[in-house]
């Protein structure tokens, strides 16, 4: 099974790295957008030894000429608008893709006429492109849908993912307004410069359209999280009375009722004034469900997991556009891939 | 969408009621293992005034002629074995089948020649056959395996379910071996007359087939829990130094390591000595994962949800026998089922 990774960031190469480890597996190649000039391995363009030997390109049709893969993993960019590009030449190509943009998550919420050119390519190619990633695509959505499965009746959704912004570096910082003033944070949320969390109408549209529910109107609301006491990393100093973090909630409608409610205040060094961070899920209905994780599921880990996991089933999936609620559930590759993927259903395994 | 209900006992009932509320489907006749002498309504086969009008037969192959349904949901017994005769019936009839014996989970791993018969025969007539439920089906195997799909490696899975038995009556509180002295719950263990829960197999081939590992073996043990003070259900009285429940446990190997351990202690008045009911998912790997919900998902409200939230997606699947694992997540079905249907994947629904 050859596969092509895109993008060379800490998520390619994280991903390109878990392709290294799975049996059955082999990195095919690497594309980065960027030009790196004399760089042609993707052991010197990731920074990983295993990868040593196989080409990197930051012409896509060309590295795919010359890798022949059958699977393509994007981790490149978060906006359906700026992945499409890519996917057409994949999914041209003859490949099954796997996205970790954000938007890819639920394309056809914001971008109906886009999924549908998508969803009409890949089937016209008879190959399968998904979305996935830890949040959009596991713990706010597909968990939450999987969780209602065992309800008679839900009268309301609310899922909370709380996490520590402390890793990470100045681009995602600015995109929740790390270390502003109150006021310049409601401006960078006005000017649409404090982004908070990408993906709350595609994890939203994913319960909705999985439940059968017919959302009216979805409301998103970014706040700051004010800090009381100094907050610091290597990246960052938060005096008192600065912006921490972004606390990013959506409620979706369906027929004037509000009936999902998403929560994710991403905030640095949030144990500094006694928040836990942590996942969970709570569905009022009949019977009510409560499940809850503590820490968070990790992001990065996580997300680049699920679009390794995912491989055998986009393989064996039907053509077209799909979402993680379209699929059977991902689970951890831990034998050789092709001999899952040659299981039949039902198979004897003791 | 017809959909037909085996079985006239608390399950049956309770699934046969749920049918009767969700849009787009319609009960269309209830079939009992027991004659009846006289009745011949649903209604006053399972006391449901919503099923009145609806056909009762104890004759199976009678009442499809009259009902004409789609979809049979089974709830008349537990074993395969047991099971096997109303759904070659079912298959041969041309029904989507959905069953709650726990065997049904996943026939390949106690019962391969089983499973294969009725793989083919379900190919043949392009039909699908599903095991579902909420132990197992769903807590510890469906949700244990969706987890590990966040995780780049799995060391070991620990999956515990801690119910309540005190509502249940004295035919399971008899298979837990409650009310016995410890000596007797011994010899009850020895006789096979204690049986504890069944499905430990069949969850743990569930979620080693899907991660590809090879079980070696799997060992269970069933022990006493000792009442040390005394309990008390509408059913049975337990007396300090009787059993109140059993503690059974599973552990499967892999290559002769422990890899899934599961544990489901059952007992009456757990709460009297401080024991708190619930579900707990612990992954020890890369990530480690814990999730933990309680109380405990309730099995008989939960499995009733399971069996008709599975409909829609057993009438997409493919022709064959197949489990929780195979297709899509169950997702509570709160709008008309003949919409969910319809719906493409990735439609817009904002």
């Amino acid at each position: 099974m050859k596969v092509v990774v895109l993008g060379t960031g800490r998520m390619g190469e994280g991903i390109a790295r878990l392709l290294l480890e799975k049996p059955g597996i082999a990195l095919a190649g690497v594309y980065g957008r960027r030009p790196r000039p004399g760089i042609t391995d993707a052991g010197d363009a990731v920074g990983l030894a295993g990868a040593r030997g196989t080409p990197f390109d930051n012409d896509l049709a060309a590295l795919l000429d010359r890798a022949r893969p059958q699977v393509a993993i994007q981790a490149t960019c978060s906006r359906l608008e700026d992945a499409m590009g890519e996917i057409r030449i994949l999914v041209d190509a003859g490949l099954d893709v796997i996205s970790i943009a954000e938007e890819l998550a639920y394309p056809a919420c914001r971008s109906p006429d886009a999924a549908r050119e998508l969803d009409a390519l890949a089937g016209r190619r008879r190959v399968t492109v998904l979305g996935t990633g830890i949040n959009p695509g596991f713990v706010l959505d597909l968990l939450v849908i999987a969780l209602t499965g065992v309800c008679q009746r839900v009268d309301r959704i609310t899922a909370t993912r709380v996490n520590d912004l402390s890793p990470y570096g100045p681009t995602v910082l600015e995109s929740q307004g790390v270390g502003l003033s109150p006021d310049a944070f409601a401006a960078g949320v006005a000017a649409g410069a404090v982004v908070g969390h990408r993906g709350f109408p595609e994890s939203m549209a994913m319960i909705a359209g999985a439940l059968g529910w017919r959302l009216s109107r979805i409301e998103q609301r970014r706040e700051p999280v004010v800090a009381r006491v100094r907050r610091e990393t290597p990246f960052v100093t938060v005096d008192p009375g600065r912006v921490a973090g972004c606390r990013h909630t959506a409620v979706g409608y369906v027929e004037d009722v509000p009936r999902i409610e998403l929560v994710h205040p991403q905030q640095v060094c949030p144990e500094i004034e006694g928040v836990e961070t942590g996942d969970e899920i709570a569905i009022a209905g009949e019977p009510d469900v409560r499940f809850a994780g503590r820490p968070e599921i990790p992001g990065g880990t996580g997300t680049a997991a699920l679009a390794v996991n995912m491989i055998p089933r986009v393989v064996a999936a039907a053509p077209g556009l799909v979402s993680m609620a379209d699929l059977p559930v991902p689970a951890a590759i831990m034998g050789d891939v092709r001999h899952l993927l040659a299981g039949r259903r039902g198979e004897v395994v003791a």
